[in-house]
């Protein structure tokens, strides 16, 4: 009887692939480097070959497995299976990964979604946010992603809810990489942070203090890290971006949880390694914005499986369907 | 066998009633006025004698009910039955409303959902938004709510998901009935154009125009319905007034469609009467803030059912518990 589900996380430089069991504890681990040369082409056949070869160093065979989950960058389609501009792996236009995978696995359950929303997956089974029903997982990292679940399940609506990095922030803001304006994301990513840094630093209204100075001088050398670094250190210029940036952030959040109403928030990615200084940061604006029904019943914490999100939520897209 | 579901649409003035068929056809419909005066102990028995008296007069029982489905005012405990903090119903407190319900028709399904949800529902069942799995309702009346469907299905997250008009649209604008400042209510609603309108028309900086003058001198006769009359006539200070709440509008609509995704937003309530005149003013705002992965695949509309939305969605509650 098939027992096992590998999970993968397919990102630009590497795929992190993880063998599971029916109750997705792990088994085993491994990575392949993403290869996204001629077209990205080598990508599946090099996913392939290295689960075949974990099947046979574990005395496994195709039967043994269940299904293949993985998380992709780029636009997903779940009925066909495929994926398209994921202008990273190479794939700009439409990859038959489903049929690929099930010729070389015949049998097999294949499911595709977008990595925020399988990180999201990851972490409502068995994460931070494994004891809510309503969960909506921001990860903040060179750009924000988002993935929402509703009564337990991943919302996608029409194909792509959840994108809440491009919820627009603010209108006379940055241009962001999708062409629009002040998009949350060219605000509160790493990208963000480093850009309001640099933009502020040539402010003359802005405040004075040594950050700053350095900030004009190493342009080069600011990044999100060390601007949260000076602004916990007390430093009045990074600690008015860090602030700009999060209430940005929290009036943001409280317009999808309003929209919403998640019983928790969770924050994931690089910029939420600044833990309980990002939400203290953010909290004042999230409060002033939400709704008076719903306040004190959304819960804002950091998410808690790091990389290993992804794998996990996409392994669980099909313990989902075998659940169904 | 029974055959008929009662739809509620109970407002502060009357309740409107209909009688529905298992397939939601209108078999007929009445009105009871609603008595606010003792705390609005007088509200449900008056309902009951009105249901009693129709089943009646079409020679039908308690038996050939299958089941009472409410749209109403206030926070709804769905687990219970019950309603609390309706105000203009005089329910300060948690009533009973199923528990009513079922010991005079025994045997009958209830259902309670909140007004501007249950219209939702209605122009989801009949109305035009009747080819759509995923869909938002706007309600642009008084104040501004909203009811979301998702895979055919009313999104409540954890309870009050949908409530849209307190998403902070800005932040140094209006107070709010509900203590917030600047919700999207407080600019886009009926009473949002009025005293914007107000406001701009004390500010020397806003465009001189006849109708601005008349503003300042008749502030008490000012309402939506002439703004917009102005604003189609060419006066330039109905049009800014116009253009300043409807790109708000569009903006927040843009955040919440990049959010959930639906296919379709439907406007309704009395704003609603402007038409595709609203709905070309809102969109420059809208376009510009949608993700480009969802542009084109989101269209706004005017819902269709009017005032009998509620009733319809009231309906459906029922019937949707049917189908589970």
């Amino acid at each position: 009887m098939a027992e096992y589900i590998v999970g993968i996380d397919l990102g630009g430089t590497s795929a992190k692939l993880a063998l599971f069991d029916r109750q997705l504890d792990e088994v085993g681990r491994w990575q392949v480097a993403t290869n996204a040369k001629n077209g990205g082409q080598a990508i599946i056949p090099d996913l392939i070959a290295s689960i075949q070869g974990e099947l046979k160093e574990r005395k496994l065979t195709s039967s043994d497995l269940i299904g293949i989950g993985m998380g992709t960058p780029g636009s997903i389609d779940r009925q066909a299976g495929s994926v398209q501009g994921a202008f990273n792996l190479g794939w700009a236009k439409a990859q038959d990964i489903r049929g690929a995978f099930q010729e070389a696995f015949p049998g097999v359950k294949v499911a595709l979604e977008n990595d925020a929303n399988v990180a999201a997956l990851g972490e409502h089974a068995k994460g931070a946010g494994k004891d809510y029903r309503h969960l909506l997982l921001v990860t903040l990292g060179t750009g924000i992603g988002g993935g929402l679940i509703v009564n337990d399940q991943l919302l996608v609506g029409a194909g792509n809810a959840g994108e809440i990095g491009h919820i627009q922030a603010n209108p006379e803001g940055f241009l962001c990489t999708c062409g629009n304006r002040g998009c949350i994301e060219t605000i509160a990513s790493a990208t963000g942070f480093r850009q309001t840094a640099l933009a502020r630093a040539k402010q003359e209204e802005s405040p004075e203090s040594s950050f700053k100075s350095f900030v004009q001088a190493h342009p080069d050398r600011i990044d999100t890290e060390l601007i949260f670094e000076k602004a916990r250190a007390k430093d009045v210029f990074a600690q008015a971006v860090v602030e700009e940036c999060l209430t940005y952030l929290g009036r943001c959040l409280s317009q999808i949880a309003n929209c919403v109403h998640p019983q928790c928030i969770l924050l994931g990615g690089g910029v939420a390694q600044a833990g309980n200084y990002l939400i203290q940061g953010l909290e004042p604006a999230f409060e002033a914005g939400l709704y008076p029904g719903i306040k004190g019943s959304v819960e804002i914490k950091i998410a808690s499986l790091g990389n290993d999100a992804g794998m996990i939520g996409a392994a669980s897209l099909v313990q989902n369907d075998l659940k169904e």
